[in-house]
């Protein structure tokens, strides 16, 4: 685990220090519940924030997306990108409107992906992408064919210079505030999955499979 | 309603254009659904991406964070940002690998946002971030004080060029793939909330106001 004097001043966590996390670990248990990344690069300038899946294995992330996308064709010429992950835990109802807080653990990534042209690591890549979201899946459906392997881009990016940042628990108010006549808790929040709904058209396998009908994260 | 034609390059849809959702109303219509945004930023060359809570009047987006937030400190200056905003509404299991897909709603807005100094406007914002989290929550808790209003940005950017992208139903599958064996459909997601935990400390009002006990998006 580093330290925060240790840690690039890019990632270094600025405001409230102690919800600071630098350790790898951590960083992948997040990356790991979570599967929709918020992509930042530039172009002329401005800045451009994309969301879209992402995947996993051991220090790379793989993002992936038509070939003919402006974000994969921009990231391709290996500009500086920002993958930021956020997973929210609740809303924090302290005593006073400053205190107001969420309870979150989010991750920011930072670096330079590359295009993966190897045939058998762009399979896998979407394979743990498949994966990842809804584990099971790849087994069962038709696997990419040719064509669509060429009108699908991967990109791969080093997870190296990285921060999270965690708020759990209880509101903290000031101690004056402690004596306000006003409720104060956590309101949990979390992404939850509904009942799968089968494809009308032609439904070869009317019941969904297990991994559908008990997803959770 | 705008036309794709007439939508600034910047902001038009590229990928999927059936997708694309310039329509102002609807773009506020998830703009009030979501709260949570992701703010792409650039300093040094390199994006940043920062999740963060947002709030809105008319076609004026509000943001706030503590004065000394890297994130505040740079958007004041006056630099271009991008604001995301996802909302996941389900996961989508095709036939194929290469059909699989989500439903979602996003907005995708550029602009400059600006500091925002007079005290009404600024003590109002805060009104509005609040009460877009947790509707009734503001008249409950006490005010802002001088030192935190001090203590606080406001940002306050037009909702001005912006698009949206929209996915919605069931798999869209190659016509030879609906004969392939396997269950399709739509696991649907959502972001739930959970019984309200009080805080241990101090609980002066021991129960949950209504707003929290049914807190529901």
């Amino acid at each position: 685990m580093s330290s925060a004097a240790s840690q690039p001043v890019r990632t270094r966590v600025v405001r409230e220090p102690k919800r600071a996390v630098y350790d790898r670990e951590q960083v992948y248990r997040i990356l790991d519940e979570a599967f929709l990344c918020h992509v930042g690069f530039v172009v002329d300038g401005q800045p451009y924030v994309i969301p879209t899946s992402y995947g996993r294995r051991g220090d790379q992330l793989y993002i992936h997306g038509s070939a003919a996308s402006r974000m994969l064709r921009n990231l391709e010429a290996g500009i500086p990108v920002c993958v930021e992950v956020t997973l929210l835990d609740g809303l924090v109802m302290a005593r006073s409107i400053f205190n107001q807080s969420m309870n979150y653990r989010s991750v920011v990534l930072l670096g330079t992906a590359v295009a993966v042209h190897d045939a058998d690591e762009k399979l896998e890549a979407l394979r743990l992408l498949s994966e990842h979201i809804m584990p099971g899946r790849w087994n069962d459906v038709r696997p990419p064919n040719e064509k669509e392997m060429k009108a699908t881009s991967v990109l791969r990016m080093p997870i190296d210079e990285f921060s999270a940042k965690v708020r759990t628990g209880p509101p903290e108010d000031d101690e004056e505030d402690y004596a306000v006549a006003c409720w104060a808790g956590v309101v949990p929040v979390a992404m939850t999955a509904g009942e799968p709904v089968t494809d009308p058209r032609t439904p070869v396998v009317p019941h969904p499979p297990e991994y559908a009908a008990r997803y959770k994260r």
